[in-house]
């Protein structure tokens, strides 16, 4: 095995003294902080209150939604020391009057400047709305409300495969480009070659440029649930989540070009009632852990953030017929087949906000399986209104920048 | 939130009386046995011996590499309990003989028959080469080879994640689709909608087909380097882990069109040395976990299993003048830019098999980052010649089935 190693060189070299504990990361600072220990932190300022004799910085490096108050002594201040500058401080770990956790700086490095002035687009203690962040792709991570978003991301991926691991589930990775265009959904993306000499090298009788690669058609798959259930009968039950596309014209807030999805496949799955089990398991399993877990990205994100009332309460079965019962009363047209997205809301409603399944017949089955938008999930999850606002790059009908 | 089940109804009944303990998985049992239990197991016979009085089925579920040897009293035994079938059996747990824990049949049903002369392409108690395998994706993970292999692969994901997490590093779901092609590889896909009412309906000026979805032309990542640096200056030390893509002509044993790869990106990181003890820690970590979670899975896929002898020894790094020189002294062409592959395993060969860092220059670096492919991660691991027996359903040239 050999390993290439990529890495951008630059001149600045570390040399340290006396450095009793060095913490790679900030969440391990506030973790388990050893007062009066010789630290090395590495950070971002994200603010800074310069007074008589000592300068106050709150530096975070992304790790935590918490941030760690440095206090410098004024002669340390440089003018490159500002918002938004990537920097090296050691000191000391001390308690502040307030009673937080704080570093008593000895050395300040500037790694990096920041200029705001420079076109920089988040000025500082200011909260930005979704939409101007949205147009900072490439820069919104360092704001709190993008990066508790991402932290809880992280924390609910790695949750979902804690969950089915401990249930035995395999984790089966299905694949992104399919021959079959699966639910026979026209909205669809198709996948080609885009090397011209590609192609050409390919060409062969009775295929064409968009064959020629694969010797068939090829998608993005939109499901993966065809796969999941071959793989089903060999192996039991599993799982998949990744990601997955609709080549949608829709710019709307619940919708996405590419998002990532669970989907899982229970083999001898011989109830509904037994699948609709493990699918209210994990739900109160995620929304319980990740606000023991991201308790303060969550209150980042939303002040008012407060437990889901439902959290404690049992979902609620209706069958179609009683569905179309509480949506004829409630005046609405269920004339036609389906439950529109007007009407699944009023039925939650009419549920008080507790998830509702909604089965046409109650049978018995021999294998099971469901479906969920993470994005969507994490909504729910932190208050988010807009689902571009839930993963790093979002794509939508003409966004697909960087 | 309203959750929509997706089943499949069949007309099964199971009616269950006096199971004490119902398993819903083979590795349960097996990890737990308790002796003298009722238990109800389910899974696909994969082997059946009968004898004068007895009937003995080696069963399996797929959720572990170990079989349940069943033995079924013979008048238990219809003629659609045959190789291959999928069953219910109710039971007690014992000790066999030979000291394996079995189950001792009391009922047994038949969830559906398997007619091997209907077509079934895998014969009991034979071990079907890969190339012969790879002809039924639908079905190969019921094989001992693929379904082992998809275990593992299943492990390693999980490992990767805890590996990170535990390290605080925050996992970034990279894009699929990007409207940049990277590092300017001309092997990519493009990406565009099938449905050409979309493409004309969303047709404006200055657009095209290719353009017109997202407003500029779309490809399938190669890399998800590029945002794992835009969030790292956020977000501090990141990975992604997920499928990559290349249009790549080649049909090789190490080459896929769609592969997973692992990507990691370092703030902070000073020196080229730190990154690379991350990356030996690592595969160290990786190696060694799954040697013993998934130590009957390496043994199904490789029945000489051994310990890699570099597990215990440090990684070697080489400059590339010191490599160079070293290729010089076997005689090998040195005067091209670069080192190819045949030189490449030349240098692995000189150091015993022990994995090379190849670095041109040693240096101090404020970022660094690596790169790591999961399917030759998995061929190391399990000694797998050939990459596409490494992933459930695997793209290449001319081959995009299912």
């Amino acid at each position: 095995m050999l390993l290439k190693v990529s890495c951008k060189l630059n001149n600045f070299l570390s040399i340290k003294h006396g450095i009793k504990k060095y913490y790679s990361v900030l969440a391990s600072v506030l973790e388990k902080p050893e007062l009066g220990e010789n630290v090395e932190i590495k950070g971002w300022v994200k603010s800074l209150r310069v007074q008589k004799e000592l300068v106050f910085a709150d530096v975070s490096d992304g790790s935590c939604a918490q941030k760690l108050q440095v206090t410098i002594p004024k002669h340390l201040k440089t003018n490159d020391l500002t918002y938004g500058s990537a920097v090296n401080i050691t000191g000391k770990l001390a308690r502040s009057p307030r009673g937080q956790i704080e570093l008593l700086a000895e050395n300040v490095k500037i790694y990096g400047k920041c200029v705001v002035l420079d076109g920089y687009p988040f000025n500082p203690r200011t909260s930005h709305p979704p939409e101007y962040l949205r147009r900072y792709l490439h820069l919104r991570s360092r704001t709190n409300y993008i990066s508790a978003m991402l932290r809880i991301r992280h924390s609910v991926t790695q949750l979902i495969h804690k969950y089915f691991s401990s249930k035995n589930y395999i984790n089966i990775h299905t694949p992104i480009i399919t021959s079959n265009d699966c639910e026979g959904a026209g909205e669809i993306f198709k996948v080609l070659p885009d090397n011209e000499e590609t192609v050409k090298s390919m060409m062969q009788q009775g295929l064409n440029s968009e064959t020629v690669y694969f010797g068939s058609k090829a998608f993005l798959t939109v499901s993966g649930q065809l796969h999941l259930e071959a793989v089903c009968r060999g192996m039991g039950n599993v799982y998949t989540f990744g990601p997955t596309f609709r080549a949608e014209n829709s710019k709307s807030r619940l919708h996405l070009s590419e998002f990532y999805m669970l989907e899982g496949e229970l083999a001898f799955c011989e109830t509904l009632e037994h699948l609709q089990n493990i699918i209210e398991d994990f739900l109160k399993f995620i929304l319980t852990e990740i606000r023991n877990s991201n308790e303060k990205d969550l209150n980042l994100i939303d002040k008012n953030n407060t437990t889901p009332t439902w959290l404690n309460k049992q979902f609620i079965t209706l069958n179609y017929d009683e569905a179309k019962n509480i949506l004829d009363k409630k005046g609405m047209n269920t004339a036609e087949v389906g439950i529109n997205k007007e009407q699944e809301l009023a039925l939650v409603d009419y549920c008080n906000g507790v998830p509702v399944f909604i089965v046409r017949k109650f049978g018995n089955i021999p294998t099971g399986g469901f479906g969920l938008g993470l994005e969507r999930l994490l909504q729910v999850i932190c208050a988010i209104p807009n689902i571009k606002d839930t993963l790093p790059f979002p794509r939508w009908p003409h966004n697909c920048s960087m």
